[in-house]
């Protein structure tokens, strides 16, 4: 089995562990309605997002290239260079399906989908000829979208698209090498061989996740516990276990007839006066 | 003509064109007054748009150095290094001409003199001396500062200063190559050869990227439309064209008398309780 | 004395100066109270910070390895590992302490603790084992969270943390290369040779810095003056020196009943209608 730099053994296993936590955990307070519908948690910061899917694009060079574990190896720049090609191509085509199916272009679902080409890439970067990488990604960009909406479907919460991005383009990107590598794959030279080998891995690597993350979840669900109280969640994790606010907004509210809570009160940290009259204005 | 990595060829190209396609879209509804003066649009989050300038200043070594297209090249260090100075040259000239000008040490302008050094270094990057990449930023840092206030004399709208910094300053990039050049540049040799070539190539790329803009912006504007409607103008473009606001505060505001729109019944997604909650405190 | 990096050159220096010039600085208003309880400023963007966190550790393997000066010395990799050990067990040592004393994983202190370890590894990154580095970190993390305690209890304002991570992370990077050197160390080989060489450096050195950062602050407040006016300090520095704000949320709050100023009355600069109009809501 072919996985250079762990489409399979890092994406896919991770993915479906957290599709089978998530599953355990529950949905968040609100996140699906008893008619079957969903409702949607908007993003707090979407340029930030764009930021960090941006870093973990340059990270992503880093990653595969430096698989090879050698920093004078040739085959560095078309390692690099497939994994460029897969993550904006993954990202295109998430664009032009929520264009059509939308009628917007979702940018949260374009992150998604360069993601979901750099997971898919992960495992054939170093065996893929450049127009086999644009092909990949532009199938994972796709599979991330209808993936999103089968994860809704099951009524499980993915609030980072973890299973769809790499869980299903792990596995996606898993058996693109059986089809598009360059000297074994069913595609590029009609011998099947190398494809049902990573079908198979493919498969082993789901079961065993899933159910490494069942184990996992069930363990923690039944010693120290693994999800928040009712409380902590609508008063929102941030404060509940890291007794900060992410972007410093409360102290506004908190003086506001209606806001959740007191800071003062609920930390015990006192804050100071000239920072609580700026925040309130 | 020399130009290394693309003052011209990428810079003064895309400002030029940038310009004519501005002049054709016309300006944000409220930017230019009918008195002659002028409006400010605030930029919503400082701090996320300097670590963006940062970014663009790190991408930039492996630009301008990765134009050698050779990992093992001798003069990758120089080139990085004549970036580094020209970048910090930019941003320091901008700075000290906004707070002598203005009473004010002004954020925005400061990056753009940062980034108006690296545009300027990059067609001279190879081939000019330490202080000569000093020099070549300090002016471009005060290039972009009265570009800006010239394009908005024209009544012309550039919200990120594309003109001022991309169209400016790779033309003065273009032609500091034929001053500056170590070996042909007119201030460093007294040869004027170099320098005329420089300006008759910078020249040329600004009337063919101003024509070539017009041209794109014609086709498009008789086509699939060039600027959005009054409504989405009104609406902003993230929830018209994409569906999501940048910074999710628009849940708050819409459940406010006086609110521009509602969420819900504008996108039609549903939004969480909880999320709603939190959002409005 | 071993220094390789410089946690006592850059790092050690820098948070003593820091800390004199603090000290003649003074708290900023409604830091301290009079009964000697201390209140704390709220951080505005705690995911941006987490980001610049990051990005400061992607730069120090730049800076720890680059500071061979050699681009294909073999040692890079060991010190780019350590770097990326101690950075890793400062964070996790933060996180510990910070839940065990507070209850709560400060991400602040998380991000303090990173740089700590970064800190603290600087000086001993080309000498020590990994183990060693694993060890420094975990040190450091523990030394920052009472460190900035300790600067509290001195009423001494320290926003950023300079003295806690960098000063006296510095000088425990500092004697830490006396105790863990692979070949000189006190811990490692017996010798105290080295640790009383690296002991005496970074006392000199915390004098060295201090005195220095004493003698700027008082030729700075006795000529151009230190400190922002009371005014300032109420409206906040962002707008007294740099005439914009941050966020861009005070538009919004110029026009409720209560706000602290108005943004054009203050700067001089017209806001385009729409934009106010967006702002608030």
């Amino acid at each position: 089995m072919k996985d250079f730099a762990g489409s399979a053994a890092i994406h896919a296993l991770g993915g479906f562990a957290a599709l089978a936590i998530a599953k355990r955990l529950g949905p968040r307070k609100g996140r699906f309605n008893s008619d079957g519908s969903v409702n949607v948690f908007a993003p707090s910061n979407i340029p930030l997002a764009s930021a960090g899917a941006f870093i973990l694009w340059f990270g992503w060079f880093a990653f595969n290239a430096g698989s090879t574990l050698d920093a004078s190896n040739k085959a560095l720049a078309s390692i690099a260079h497939n994994t460029m090609l897969s993550g904006a191509a993954g990202g295109a085509s998430a664009l032009f399906v929520t264009m059509k199916k939308y009628g917007k272009a979702d940018p949260s679902m374009v992150m998604n989908g360069v993601l979901s080409g750099l997971v898919a890439i992960t495992a054939g970067c170093a065996f893929v000829s450049q127009w086999s990488a644009v092909l990949i990604g532009l199938v994972s960009g796709v599979i991330v979208v209808y993936a999103t909406l089968f994860v809704d479907a099951l009524k499980i919460d993915d609030p980072v698209g973890a299973v769809a991005v790499h869980g299903f383009n792990g596995v996606f990107g898993t058996f693109a090498v059986g089809l598009f590598d360059s000297t074994q794959g069913l595609l590029t030279t009609g011998h099947a061989s190398l494809f049902i080998t990573q079908l198979l891995g493919a498969l082993t690597v789901i079961v065993w996740g899933f159910v490494s993350g069942a184990l996992i979840a069930n363990v923690c669900d039944s010693t120290v516990g693994l999800r928040a109280t009712e409380r902590e969640e609508e008063e929102g994790l941030d404060m509940a276990y890291h007794g900060i606010p992410a972007y410093n907004e409360l102290e506004r509210f908190a003086d506001l007839p209606g806001g959740l809570y007191d800071f003062e009160e609920t930390t015990g940290i006192r804050v100071a006066p000239l920072n609580k009259k700026n925040a309130v204005g």
